[in-house]
């Protein structure tokens, strides 16, 4: 029996939370994930919009409301979470907090009011949710690759390179990165398994109609932009690894990207 | 003429800012930059404590009023600045925004109403006075070095690493990394010199009776501490860099430091 | 049909290479590769230690004699796998050159003949077998992945952070990594996959009576020690990756491990 | 009295040891440490060379014979300057290496030979020169900033980031970046400071009719290439920094630089 089918197996008793609820990386985790066999959360600001109404059907996901950026109501998503599916076994953070206002804009003309908005709905975001799961985790029985739990924050190249004309965004994303890195030395020690993810590329999804398409409108989806499929399946090999042997940062990049 | 030597006439028309206003680094920056021939001017919170009451007694330092993690503030401090000594050639941010209350703090314990305010009290602030300098350097005139201006950002250990028990100081110090880098890649190219200067140790400064002190009353200073005043030296030297060979980041290390 | 199922149809196609010979990963791997449906090539310097003959007992794993540190050994290594089991797809550099004689010695005691031994044997092994991989890879076809071949090269802690007492250890292992990033950008573009794997721990495998072993006889396996098959089972995650998201760099740590 | 003025007095008693002989970096690091009152030694392998017949006017300047690669050569060379010069307590290894045959050239066609040769002349003499250093600056008396000797490696940009076309230079560079991490956690603490500065530029240095000249001739110098001069400044900083407040690495980047 692999490491793989003996996960499969236990994958049942496995609840996944997705904080972000976009038609790209959280759609494909949260597809994956349920059919792995997880009970799957998936919540963002607004539930209601089509791509979570949709994700619902697939059985075993369910939408929450949740602004990530407040503590009061990341709290009641766990609560609301563990009340209904059970204690999460793996979490996702995947806010980015990237706002046209901030991004390539001169560090003179940028905002201030949303360079802190950015702050506090990226990293401030990953803190609260990484604090939430990182309690009730801990309280989990390890699993048979003696794990408690997997906490993931997706990331972005700014997390690695400061790049011009968007220091709000690179301040957010080494912050979520400095944040991550701080819990996976206080927590791997006592079985919880943090990985950061930064995604050095656009993001182009298979709509249901076999073609892809990306966040901006009339962007044309090419050989440059990541499947969020195939980085649902590395979230999966995350959570799966034994803690013999835990990655903690994986940087996800096409094959033709300049780095 | 030596590098220095031309620095050293130019120097009575630089004007060095330095925001947050401890004995330490901001002091030995002060009475350095000042000795140097630079008009001073100090940034804190409250002005009025002794320290700062006691630096404007060297001649060419002023100290002024500033919460530096609000945007109208810093924009008046430069502001005042401007009118009374002159455009900034040289500004130091200096404040981590560490406080007790989330130091040596499990993540699961960790108040997040306090993990915010530093986030805005440290990488937020940094912004803020990164920007209003950008925006008054960016008209002056490159000196002889080519530098239209310097800002280093005063940072610590935890922009390099996230230790455990510290998850919003690691965010807030590699946000402010972040941001150096990414203001470096902005402006260096039109003539502004940014620099990111971890500090990997504790500070130990002089006394005026000859004594070393440390910001927790009762800890011995030892050779493991950083001398501020080696570390304002560190400081000019960067300021006088000539723009052919820039340093953006420089970790400044005891030498019998773990690292 | 996921991603690994379509990969696994497509594994009686893989021919693997692993270089190093040792009963810890290049044993996993070559077991694991078997189990997958590659076709085995091990290679090492004395082919007839136990561990191989061994090895060989597994279906679809041949052994091979190969000195990595010579141009022409290594040359004609990789004619003789193409001439009996087809061009690889799959490449793993499994060799370090840590010998007792230079780890944990003071820089002023290492005898540089063993440094350079030390270099040859691993960092320079490395730019044999890569170079020889890549020429033969680029002919491939792409497999359903977008992939030509994957070339994985093993590494240390060592290629993070020079530690104190290995020096030339240090250098080695960070050539090794310079090596392989280089090899990324270059070759990624074309098709081929780098990843450059620090296991930032020991190795303990499991022996045939179920108890784990380490290299040093007389060291007692605990938590700390990493299970050599997971590591196999994360490179072969790694070969099966979509070109629209290959991980460069994975760090392989312990849950326990201080880093 | 500042640190400055108390090490101009002190430098006298300098000696300094720059292996490597160009018309670049050594050249302008001779004349400026000779210029500060140090004893000079300037090793190549061909000290007749017209740049050091010139070097040896400056007073204070002698050039030796020495092929860094080569055990007993670096031996010979440190104990020939310890007998006319004294014992060395400023030695700057500034020998990279590359050569035309292997820089810009695919990992499929670069010639092995010439691969190991990069990683003997740069890397391995690195440990060779930095092994002599060591054993006698640690018997050195601490100068007045508690400093035994100071070893600078100059490196390159490949030292940080393994560029496309120059796996061996990559190799090289990384190797003599971890050799000097190694040696700075080892023997900071025994109060040798070590120095790794990479140069992310091309270097233009200033010829006596005042024009500047690349090292390739037709190349034109311009703005974007670093004056050898303000190096050889660095490095003086670097070894007159008090050892409360040492810096380990420090990159060296002309303004309009992209990184």
């Amino acid at each position: 029996m692999t490491q793989s089918d003996r996960q499969d197996r236990q994958a049942s008793q496995d609840v996944a939370v997705i904080v972000g609820g976009g038609p790209g990386i959280s759609s494909s985790c949260a597809r994956l994930f349920a059919r792995s066999g997880m009970r799957v959360a998936i919540a963002a600001r607004n539930p209601d919009k089509p791509v979570l109404q949709n994700l619902e059907k697939t059985p075993g996901v369910r939408r929450y409301a949740c602004d990530a950026s407040q503590p009061a109501a990341v709290e009641s998503l766990f609560q609301n979470v563990v009340r209904v599916l059970g204690p999460p076994t793996l979490v996702v953070h995947n806010i980015d907090g990237r706002v046209p206002e901030i991004f390539r804009k001169a560090i003179t003309e940028a905002d201030p009011v949303v360079a802190l908005a950015t702050l506090r709905n990226s990293a401030f975001s990953a803190f609260l949710v990484g604090q939430q799961a990182a309690r009730l985790m801990l309280e989990n029985t390890p699993n048979a690759n003696g794990t408690k739990g997997t906490i993931i924050f997706t990331n972005a190249s700014a997390a690695l390179k400061g790049f011009p004309l968007s220091g709000a965004f690179a301040m957010a994303c080494h912050a979520k990165a400095g944040l991550a890195q701080s819990m996976a030395r206080e927590l791997m020690p006592q079985g919880i398994h943090i990985a950061n993810v930064p995604i050095d590329a656009a993001i182009g999804w298979k709509q249901e109609d076999g073609t892809r398409a990306h966040r901006l409108a009339g962007v044309a989806v090419d050989d440059n932009m990541a499947d969020p499929d195939c980085i649902a399946e590395a979230y999966l090999q995350l959570h799966r690894q034994h803690r013999s042997t835990w990655a903690f940062e994986v940087v996800l990049r096409p094959w033709v990207e300049k780095w």
